[in-house]
């Protein structure tokens, strides 16, 4: 691997920590991703991908601003990557999912406060994120409390933070307040980067974001198959580099991995034997490097066939209409997209529960696992209703509440094991 | 007191936990109000009220009810009262502010849920409340996560849930968006009443809910006086009944009540000695019988002489400007009014520090305690910079997070002891 010292040092990270937390999530990676049996040869690109996630990656982000491309982070699925591209910006995600310096976090934050918010400040403070380093505008966006008032707490620390307010309900004004909301993001990307969007750049916006997110659906399609081709990790790798990636070569590299992951199926060839227990997992997203819950499913003789969590299904499951027309007509199209994502800081928000059950008929799955990250009122509140329903259906259910320590993976392994036990005898 | 067996039953009260209930209020109230020395004699009015809170005043919604007049029910100031009794309503609090069937609640809510709504939960399960039984409409509104989500879980439970959206951002769209939001409300109130809104209507609603809030604010003007003609546990007693009362019967009490307290300032009597040290309290709200933090401190050698909080000042603050207008011209002073509120659910909330501040000097309070309830992350975040800002601003602050439990009555009275004693010397 090169030498990246001199970009990490420049980009003001603290090398110290850096190196600890590069070196702890090598060693899990390897731990965790490349001891898995029968891995397809197109997870080989991921690997690279993530070996050089704060390496390559962020010299690329840096030559990009470089040429006056500005790099825009933000922390969920509701900040539109197409206006960010149609400034000719590179999108990233800024999640975090390790438990660094929570500490430092929990000074500045409520220690009820969910997992990936104060992994997010514990980056921050601990200045170990070249993501976030490297981001001209970090954006915030009014979902659940953590995160809304969280971002008080942040601005001063980061160079640009821009806010942007949300609905909570699914009515008319609610979808006129988020295209508004969009538009002053627009103007916000206009200033920052001083290009206009045009409809031109914004209709390859919108066509860059629907390949990405259409390779990503052909993927989770192709876990429908028995033996499962690819492992509930792996997959979730793929859905996880997608907010770090350049889009274009991300979106070749899913096709890649699909081409062979179908020739797999057609032989009959998969990552566990058939008929192993399938799992499909709903709730909370899982950012880089939270591997916590697949790995304990995945090794108590289960297979995860899909992900049904804005790194996952949520985030890649509506296409945006592309058509001619003008910025006006494009903005619509992207607000109908974005306001049909069914998250929980959304009430009341029936449709999510519906899609799981069509999620697990799709894929074949036995049983659903609902995560909630610990402190997250909107998903716990709603695994209630969600366990409820889907019991109802004669799909069982297992909720679970958890962080990123690792504390607690002794007494989660031995529910899940009673868990897939139950899903064998069904 | 009158046999109000019948009435409760026929709300479907579960009598035998309402009766346990009733008797811990009354005694608790013996204890906490009514030993208190040198009580102005215009509280009798309020121990009356607070005697009859489940009877007098239930049965006077049920004579309203028999009259065609309809009962909102509500759990946060952000619902207008003015709307409400321009179509000739009712409108009643339903926060509730006991430990009573938490586990009830914790069946259906998170454990991390906050008191206020566990209180609510429990009351509703238990069916203890009079004042939820006999409403017609009960509104929520997405304020925090907790509520939002809850209210979902509610829903099922009442007879009519409605759920207002609300901006979380003080923004030109924002406002709009509350407004649009009243207006929608106007619609359920006229179609659930069967009466319309008219210019004349909604000016007199406007007139008395101002006189309701203009003589609550004339009551907190005149604690700035030394000594302190009025408890902090009987000035948050009258803030507490304002969400029950009849408001123009509630306002005529207030006022004389002020009459009484002027004359005490004028002859210097107050309700303890002067100069004893003066406290201004900040934060969530107190619903009945909430009363324990107040209690700490009033029994700690010092004086409550403020509340920055919805059961309070940020309650009654604003007017709504009054004029003669169409509909909408009122519509729009309404808006403006609620969308001046400084709840810490709105992002960034700077005006909210800054009013402490103000307080602080106007009350000639000496220091600052910051009450938040446990898991309430808006104001939990919050307090943080509200520490900081005024111990800045040379203003003493504490900052206690708690909940409706007594454990943590002895730890509370430690640390609370212990600032005053900073206070003292200052
Ligand atoms: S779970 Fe909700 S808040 Fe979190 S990234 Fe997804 S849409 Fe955003
Ligand atoms: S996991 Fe829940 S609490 Fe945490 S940031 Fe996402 S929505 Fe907020
Ligand atoms: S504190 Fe906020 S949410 Fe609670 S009653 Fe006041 S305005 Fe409503
Ligand atoms: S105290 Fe806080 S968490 Fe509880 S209902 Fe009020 S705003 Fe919500």
């Amino acid at each position: 691997m090169a030498d990246y010292t001199k970009m990490w040092s420049e980009l003001g990270l603290d090398l110290e920590g850096h190196n600890a937390l590069l070196s702890i999530l090598g060693s899990a990676y390897g731990d965790i991703f490349l001891s898995q049996k029968n891995r397809p040869e197109g997870m080989k690109y991921f690997d690279f991908v993530m070996s050089e996630v704060h390496g390559l990656r962020i010299q690329e982000l840096m030559e990009a601003k470089a040429q006056r491309r500005i790099v825009v982070g933000s922390y969920c699925v509701f900040v539109p990557e197409e206006l960010i591209l149609a400034v000719d910006g590179v999108s990233v995600g800024l999640c975090a999912g390790a438990e660094f310096n929570f500490e430092g976090a929990e000074e500045v934050l409520p220690r009820n406060t969910c997992a990936l918010i104060k992994s997010a400040f514990g980056f921050k403070l601990g200045k170990v994120c070249p993501y976030l380093e490297a981001s001209d505008v970090v954006v915030g966006e009014n979902t659940c409390d953590g995160k809304k008032k969280s971002y008080e707490i942040l601005a001063p620390m980061v160079k640009d933070l821009y806010v942007m307010d949300l609905p909570q309900m699914k009515t008319d004004m609610g979808r006129t307040f988020l295209k508004e909301e969009y538009r002053r993001f627009m103007a916000k990307l206009e200033r920052v980067s001083g290009k206009k969007i045009t409809p031109e750049s914004l209709k390859m916006g919108i066509e860059i974001v629907n390949a990405k997110r259409a390779a990503v659906k052909r993927l989770a399609a192709i876990r429908a198959a028995d033996p499962a081709p690819i492992s509930g990790l792996d997959a979730l790798l793929v859905n996880q580099v997608f907010f770090y990636d350049d889009p274009v070569r991300f979106t070749h590299s899913v096709n890649q991995l699909c081409d062979e992951l179908e020739e797999r199926v057609k032989n009959g060839i998969g990552v566990s034997a058939p008929e192993t227990t399938r799992v499909l997992v709903s709730g909370c997203p899982m950012a880089v490097p939270n591997w916590k819950l697949p790995m304990l499913i995945e090794s108590s003789n289960a297979v995860i066939v899909g992900e049904e969590s804005c790194v996952g299904e949520r985030g890649v499951r509506w296409l945006t209409e592309s058509k001619d027309g003008t910025v006006e007509d494009l903005l619509d199209a992207i607000t109908a997209r974005y306001f049909s994502i069914d998250c929980a800081v959304f009430t009341p928000n029936p449709s999510r529960v519906e899609y799981v059950k069509e999620m697990a008929k799709k894929l074949n799955a036995q049983g659903v696992i609902h995560y909630s990250l610990q402190f997250c009122q909107p998903y716990i509140v709603e695994s209630g209703p969600v366990e409820k329903e889907l019991e109802h259906a004669s799909i069982p259910t297992l909720r679970l509440e958890t962080d990123y320590s690792q504390e607690d993976a002794g007494q989660l392994k031995t529910r899940i094991e009673a868990f897939i036990e139950r899903l064998e005898k069904k």
